[in-house]
């Protein structure tokens, strides 16, 4: 009989400055980030804690942060240059490598939900579009008007035509008491951005990615440039070739600055269940849980 | 000054069983196959001789096999499970990590030329459905009836309800004279396939991937199984930690189908200009340069 392990649960809600998401960047405008990311821990380590499995825990963070408005992802996500709302999620399970995203959707409360879904009920990895909401419809996903997404701060900033940088994306990374590792992400992606444009959010190996045998990685930031660098994959592999899941979070960050020019952070759990990050950007809002069980939290 | 290399050329038809296109098998049945990928890789050839770049010499080749209805790429797509063709393409420059993809694509005939002006023109990496549509037009690439890219044959299939695998995904790998290398892959997926799906091949460091620090590869084969393992960029990772490109190709290859249960197959150069290949399929389509530059074809 294996004994329990001490689980796990990192979560982040987006790499950028602390300006992000108001130029004026008045004292405390951290605070409600990190608030979201401390509560979406708290409830993904209790679950996890009950004995739930990584992929659930990691589920449910994303989705607490989809419908938590300070983040690009869900509900408050970014605008394209149409003026709507695309949605892009994965997830990925490190015991079996399943895994399951949409992209481009748009009637959707909660990516990550429908994720989940194409992993458990699909042939798929990856649906897009009118495609991905019809498959919503078929397992019994309500379809919610693309404005409901759409907050008053968000159509502001797009009529106003300032786009900020579309930081904000969310996800998580868990290990559960049987050692199995999860990642999730989800995104608005980049302010204005065309219509149809993916990311790396929903994008195995680039955005997210885990294996029990390597790590479990969520990435944020510029989208186009992890892409570039697979860069959650990067990540893992590094963990699998013995770095700490700290060295190889900060070594993938250097290298997506140094190789693409590219902007962002990722959080990392390993097989030991040691949580780490980097980010090259000035913030990073995140929450994890140490060693005695506590949530931690920091921009 | 450096020395002009020897250019280098590979180019894949699709992995499957030599009856993925007939089950009957006639003798014979794989020779338009063999002959299609033998041109392409020959026209690509006589452009990289003439001092043409790797990323020019992948997007000729792929853009030849679009066009040839013996694959399941461009015209002659297999056709979802509406009827429709939805294609996917990506294309990747090993000497700047720049790329471009699209997905879901239904009113383009060549859709690695689209890949090529998504990695010129615009900011993004990946566009789907009609946002890809929508940027075709705006760089001058005239629409298409979708109707016009399906051939009796495949229709017949569809009307059959006899799904083939989907095989005959097509892809390109290249070296050119000034050492770089460059990648892409163009399929219709798999057929019967749920509307909005995308497979491994317009995903970067899925069904393709270049890096002249370490290898340029295009995979074909069960696009979510390829997924799992972020393929094309993991068979990279494997020739820059040192295998030769055919050892790297096998070992992707051969940990496809005992990690996940995979089929597929995939063409590996790496920077001195060897070409490798594997596939864990009965056959796989294929044409390469040998090293005296002469075309070499195979199933």
């Amino acid at each position: 009989v294996r004994a329990e392990l001490t689980p796990t649960i990192a979560v982040h809600g987006g790499a950028g400055t602390l300006a992000s998401d108001d130029p004026a960047s008045p004292p405390g405008a951290g605070a409600p980030r990190l608030a979201g990311v401390r509560r979406a821990a708290e409830e993904a380590l209790a679950l996890l804690v009950r004995g739930g499995s990584a992929l659930d825990a990691v589920e449910l963070a994303v989705r607490i942060l989809e419908d938590d408005p300070t983040y690009n992802a869900g509900t408050g996500a970014v605008l394209n240059e149409a003026g709507s709302v695309e949605l892009d999620a994965s997830i990925m399970d490190g015991a079996t490598l399943r895994c399951g995203a949409v992209a481009c959707v748009t009637d959707v409360r909660n990516p990550v939900v429908l994720a989940r879904q194409v992993l458990e009920r699909s042939p798929h990895v990856l649906l897009a579009g009118a495609g991905a909401s019809a498959f919503a419809r078929s397992v019994g996903i309500a379809p919610v008007a693309n404005g409901d997404l759409v907050t008053a701060a968000q159509r502001a900033r797009w009529l106003a035509a300032r786009a900020p940088s579309g930081h904000g994306t969310v996800g998580a990374v868990a290990r559960d008491r049987d050692g199995h590792l999860a990642a999730a992400t989800s995104t608005g992606g980049t302010a204005g951005k065309l219509a149809g444009r993916i990311g790396d959010s929903p994008l195995v190996g680039c955005g997210t990615y885990a294996d029990d045998a390597l790590a479990a990685v969520s990435c944020t930031g510029h989208g186009e440039r992890i892409i570039q660098l697979t860069l959650a994959r990067h990540a893992a592999d590094l963990v699998g070739g013995g770095l700490s899941p700290d060295d190889a979070a900060r070594t993938a960050a250097e290298r997506l600055a140094a190789r693409v020019a590219g902007e962002g952070g990722l959080i990392v759990v390993g097989p030991r269940g040691v949580a780490g990050f980097a980010h090259n950007t000035p913030v990073m809002s995140r929450a994890w849980s140490d060693e005695r069980g506590a949530i931690q939290a920091a921009l």
